[in-house]
C-alpha cells in the first residue's frame, strides 16, 4: 500500500511536548521533552560507540522493562566523558522530570547532544525543570519548539508524520555532523497512538534503523550519543503491523535523508546504490567506502566528473576483488542518466559534460554496478565543502 | 648507532637521473627516470588497492626476477582504469626506455601518478623518450629535476640521503593527497651503491614501509598507484646490514612525515602515539581512527582543545572496550606537555588554553594512553582545511 508522508507538526493523542531556552550556550532553544499521559510500549536503538554518553548508559537501564512515559533532551552539551558525575547528572534530571510528572524515574529516557567532555550546567537544568508542568502542551507550536530545542549545528528542524487507519505516527530527528550512525543514529523520537507492544516495536524499529539511519554518513564519525526511540501509548487502538512497519521505514528513510542533506556544510544530498555485489557485505562496504571518500565528496561538491576517484574508493575494499572490465557507474536518474566505464575511456565516448551537469544538482543519484553478483545496498550522504571545515574548526571556541 | 640524515640531492655512484617537461598537463616537469649502469638488486612494495594502475601490474611482472636497471615515471596521469590498452601503454614505455638504454624491457619499472581514468598521452611520451640517452645525467641538478618531475599536488620536493660506511642511500618521494598507503605508499624511490641482495632488500624494505609509509594518512583514501622501490647496484661494496636497515627506516620515516606535512591543504603535521593498548591491532586501529577523524582534524586546524572529539574517535573502534576512567590524552612534548582526562573535567582543572597554544604549532605531538596494556603505535597525519576542499573540488576541471 502507498504510504503518504506528511511534513507537518501534528498532534498525537495523549502526548505533550515542550521546547525552551534555559541558557546552556546561547539564547536558542536548548531543552525539550515529550510526555505521554499513559505508560508507553517502546523500541530503542543506541550508538555502538564504545564511549557512550551518560544519557545512553542511564537510558539503557530505563528501557529494560520495555516501558517509558517521558523523554527529556538538552542540546549544546552531550554529557559524554563526564564519568560517574555525568551519570549522576543524567539520573538526577530523570528524577526531576519524574517528580514534575508524578511518574517513576525509570519511566524517563534522557538524551543530551552537543559538545563532548564538559559537565552539564546542572543549575540551569534544575531551574529549567521547575516549570515543567506548565511547559508541556499538545499544540503544534509545542511540538515545533521541541523539534528546534534538540538541534545543534542543524540548519533546519527535521520531522515527518503519517496516518495509518486511526493511528498517527510522528517522527522528529536532529543530526548534522558526527554522523555515521552504526546500529543506531543521531537523536530521533517517534511517538504514536497506535496500540503495539514492545515485543513488536523493538524488532520493527531495529529493522527500520538498519535500512535508514544505519545507511547514512556525513563525515564517518560515529557519535557517542546516537539514539532512536519510539513510544506507543495505544490510545487509538490496534494497527496493521505490516503497514505500521512500512510507514515507520519510510519515515525513517525520509528523516535519514534529511539528516544527510543537512550535513554540516553540505550543498548536495547523495543517494548511492551499489549493485551487482557478490555479498551483502561487499555491497555495504563498497557503498560506505565511496560515500566516505573525501576525494569523492569534494569531486561531487565541485561537480567534477572525476570517475577515477570512484574507482579508487571501490578499490579500498581490500577483501573483495572487482573486475574493472565489469564495473559501470551510472550518474543521474530516468532519461537524465549516463554511464561511464573503462571501455568508454578508450574511444573517448565518456559524457563528461553531461555527468558534470548532473553533479550540479542538489540531489545526486549514483549507481555503481560491480558485475559480481546479485546483492545491493542504498546509502545516503553529502558532499564535503569548505563550510564543513569552518563549522568544525571553531565549534567549542 | 646514530644515523645522520642529510636533506640534499647527492650523487650516487653508477646512477643517472632526469626530469623534464613533455607537456602532459602544463609546463611543469612531468616525466622523469632513474638509470643504473649495472643491473640492481631490488625491493619493492605496491598498493593493496584492488584497482591498481597499469604500471603496478606491469611493475609486478618486471620485478619477478628481483632485478631492475631503470625506473620511468610520469606525473599528471596515473594510467589507472584504462584497461588492457593502459597496460599495453605501460609495457610500450618500458620498451622505449629499454631500447634507449640498451637493456631488457623487464629491467624497467614504470610508474605513473595523477588523474585516474584517462589514457596516457602516448604521443607526448613517445616523443619524450627519443632523447633519453642525452637526458640522463648524474649531477645534483639532474636528481633535483627527477624529484620535481614526479610531483602532483605536492608543494615541495621530498628527498633525503644518508651515508653508511662507504655507501650512500638516496630517497626521493612524492605524495600529498589520496594518502592512506596500505602495505605500500605513494611513489618513493631509494637508490644505493651498497652491495645488498634482493633476498635481503625485500624484507628490509617491507619492514621499513610498515613502520613509516604504512603509518601515515592525509585523507584516508588509498591510492591505486602506491609504489616504494629500492635499487642497489653494489658499486661501493658490502655494507653493515643492520645499520643499512636502521638508516633506511629513518629515511622512510622522514619521507613519510614529509608527505604528511605536505598533505593537500595541510597547515600542521600531526604525530600521534597510541600507547597502553591491549593488542598491536588495537593500538593501530585506534591511532588510525583518531588520525582520520574529520572532526579531530578540523579541531586541530582550528587549535580547538576539543578533547571530546578524541574520545568519540577512540570509541569508533567497536571491537575493543576502553575504560574512560583509565584514558588520558597528552598534548605537546617535554616541558610543554599537558594532559587531559575525564577526572579533570569535573574539578575544572583542564589546561584548555595551554592545549590550544600547543595546537597552534605547525608540528603537533599527541599521545593517547588507553591504560589497557603494553602495546603502542606511532602514526603521522595532518589537519583538514578549506584548502583541501578547494584543491580537490577542482582537480580535473
Amino acid at each position: 500500500m502507498k504510504i503518504k508522508l506528511e511534513k507537518k507538526f501534528i498532534s498525537i493523542k495523549g502526548f505533550s511536548f515542550f521546547g525552551k531556552n534555559i541558557g546552556i550556550k546561547d539564547n536558542t532553544l536548548d531543552f525539550g521533552g515529550i510526555y505521554s499521559d499513559t505508560v508507553c510500549e517502546v523500541g530503542a536503538v543506541f550508538t555502538k560507540n564504545t564511549m557512550p554518553g551518560a544519557p545512553i548508559i542511564v537510558g539503557k537501564e530505563h528501557i529494560v522493562d520495555g516501558k517509558l512515559q517521558a523523554i527529556i533532551v538538552n542540546s549544546k552539551n552531550a554529557n559524554v566523558a563526564t564519568e560517574q558525575k555525568g551519570i549522576d547528572d543524567a539520573r538526577y534530571i530523570c528524577q526531576l522530570v519524574a517528580q514534575s510528572c508524578d511518574i517513576e524515574d525509570k519511566m524517563v529516557l534522557p538524551s543530551s547532544t552537543g559538545v563532548i567532555g564538559q559537565r552539564l550546567p546542572m543549575d540551569m537544568i534544575i531551574k529549567g525543570c521547575q516549570t515543567l508542568k506548565d511547559d508541556f502542551g499538545s499544540s503544534t507550536s509545542h511540538i515545533k519548539n521541541f523539534a528546534y530545542s534538540i538541534m545543534t549545528t542543524d540548519t533546519r528542524a527535521k520531522y515527518i508524520s503519517v496516518k495509518i487507519g486511526n493511528s498517527t505516527i510522528l517522527g522528529i530527528a536532529k543530526g548534522s555532523g558526527m554522523i555515521e550512525p552504526n546500529m543506531a543514529t543521531m537523536l530521533c523520537y517517534f511517538v504514536t497512538d497506535a496500540k503495539i507492544s514492545t515485543e513488536n516495536l523493538q524488532p520493527i524499529l531495529k529493522r527500520c534503523v538498519d535500512k535508514s539511519f544505519n545507511r547514512i554518513s556525513v563525515d564517518s564519525d560515529t557519535s557517542t550519543s546516537d539514539t532512536v526511540v519510539i513510544l506507543a501509548n495505544g490510545e487509538s487502538g490496534i494497527v496493521d503491523i505490516a503497514l505500521f512497519e512500512q510507514a515507520l521505514l519510510e519515515m525513517s528513510i525520509y528523516l535519514a535523508k534529511e539528516i544527510s542533506r543537512d550535513g554540516e556544510g553540505a550543498t548536495k544530498l547523495i543517494e548511492l546504490k551499489v549493485s551487482g555485489a557478490s555479498t551483502q557485505e561487499q555491497a555495504l562496504l563498497t557503498a560506505k567506502a565511496v560515500l566516505n571518500s573525501p576525494l569523492v565528496k569534494t569531486a561531487i561538491y565541485g561537480a567534477d566528473p572525476n570517475w577515477g576517484r570512484f574507482v579508487m574508493a571501490i578499490g579500498k575494499v581490500f577483501q573483495y576483488q572487482v573486475d574493472i572490465q565489469k564495473l559501470t557507474i551510472y550518474f543521474g536518474t530516468g532519461d537524465n542518466r549516463f554511464k561511464i566505464n573503462a571501455k568508454m575511456i578508450d574511444n573517448d565516448s565518456v559524457p563528461l559534460k553531461k555527468i558534470s551537469n548532473i553533479l550540479e544538482d542538489s540531489e545526486i543519484y549514483i549507481e555503481i554496478v560491480l558485475g559480481n553478483g546479485e546483492y545491493s545496498e542504498i546509502v545516503w550522504g553529502c558532499d564535503l565543502t569548505e563550510e564543513y571545515i569552518k563549522i568544525n574548526a571553531e565549534y567549542t571556541t
